[in-house]
C-alpha cells in the first residue's frame, strides 16, 4: 500500500465506457511522514478531498475496491484511493 | 493510473494473432503537468493522437480495457490509453 | 519477496468496507541486511510488531495471506506481512 | 509494453516442468529510440533474433501470449516478446 | 524475468501456514552478466545453491511454479526461483 497526499484531479471527457463516473485525483507519495515528488493518479473509493492524506491500493486489488461496471465486470482502474488517513505513528 | 503525452506510433507486422488490430502509441509520462522522458509503449482504447495528453491504466487492468480476441481471450497487452485528458487541476 | 523493518501503524477510519480490521503497518525495506529508506505500507498476517524484522508479499499475493471479506471477497491490499524474520545467513 | 534490443540467450536445463521449451532472451530496453542499459529477460513467441526490436509484454499478460502447459495450465512467466518491431515514428 | 545469483537463506518460523516449507533465498540480480546491489528474495521450486545464478519469475506468475497449499489454494508468494541458469550468450 501506499500513502498519498491528494493533490488535484483530472479531468477526462472521452474515456472507455466502464470508467463513466470515475473521480481521478492526481497524488504525491508521503515517505516517512514527508510529500515526495513521487506522483501517480488513483481512482477514489473513500471520498477524499484535496490536502487530505490517503491510503491507496495498486494492481489488480485497486479494481476490488471499486463497482463493477454496467455489465457486471471489473473496471481498468490500476490504483484506487481506499481509505483516509487518521494519523501515523 | 499514469498520465502520458502521445510522442509516436509503434509499427509491428510480425506479431502474436491475438494482437491483430492493436494501435501501439509511443508515451511520454506527465508528472506534475510536466512531460518527463519516463517512456512506454500503450495500446490506444480512446482514439487518442499524437500530442495528446492520456490516462493510461496498467498490469492487468490494461486488457479489461480492450476487447477480448476472436477466441474470447484476454489480450497480452499490459498497458492502454483509457481516456483523453481535458485538464487537470 | 521484500524483507521489511517494521518502523511504526497508520491509522485509518475512513476505508473501504472490506478493509475494516485491517492493521497497518509502515516499512522501511532491508537489503543485505541493512535498512534503507525504501518505505511501504504492508497489512500485518504474521502478528508483527514494531521493530521486528518480517517477510512482505506483493501485488495480487498480497490477498492470498488473508481472509476473505464478508461477503467472500479478496479485499483490496497490494502488500502483506506473511511471516517474521528468524535470520537471514 | 516496452521496447526492447534482443541482445543474447539465457540456457538453462534444469528448470520447473512447464517452462521445457521456451526461449529465453535477453533484453536491453529501447527508450526514445535509443538502447539503454536497463536489463531484463523475456520468453520468445514472435520468433525474434539476436538484434532485433521487439515489443514485450510483462506480468500476467506474458503468459497470455504462449501456449499452455502439458497439463493445461498458464506457464509462470512474467515478461515475453509479443511483437517484432518493423518502425516507430 | 530476472536473472539473480543466490547469496543466502532467510528463516522465519512464525509465517502464515501457507507458506510452511517453502525455501526463501536472498538474491542479487545480475545485468549484463554482472552482479548487482539490487536485492530481492525468492522462494526456490528448481533446487538452487548459494553462489548459483538462477532465473526468477515475478508477479502473479511466481505462485503457477509452485505447489498449491494444502487447501488447494495458490499461496502468497511474488518471486519464485524457476530455473538454474546454465549459461548466457
Amino acid at each position: 500500500m501506499l500513502i498519498g497526499k491528494v493533490i488535484g484531479n483530472v479531468v477526462s471527457t472521452r474515456k472507455v465506457e466502464s470508467l463513466i463516473g470515475c473521480k481521478f485525483m492526481q497524488v504525491h507519495l508521503i515517505e516517512d511522514g514527508k510529500e515526495t515528488n513521487k506522483y501517480l493518479v488513483a481512482v477514489d473509493a473513500a471520498g477524499a478531498g484535496i490536502g487530505e492524506y490517503v491510503l491507496i491500493s495498486t494492481g489488480s486489488s485497486a479494481r476490488l475496491a471499486l463497482p463493477a461496471d454496467a455489465k457486471g465486470n471489473q473496471i481498468p482502474v490500476d490504483a484506487t484511493i481506499v481509505g483516509i488517513i487518521d494519523y501515523m505513528s
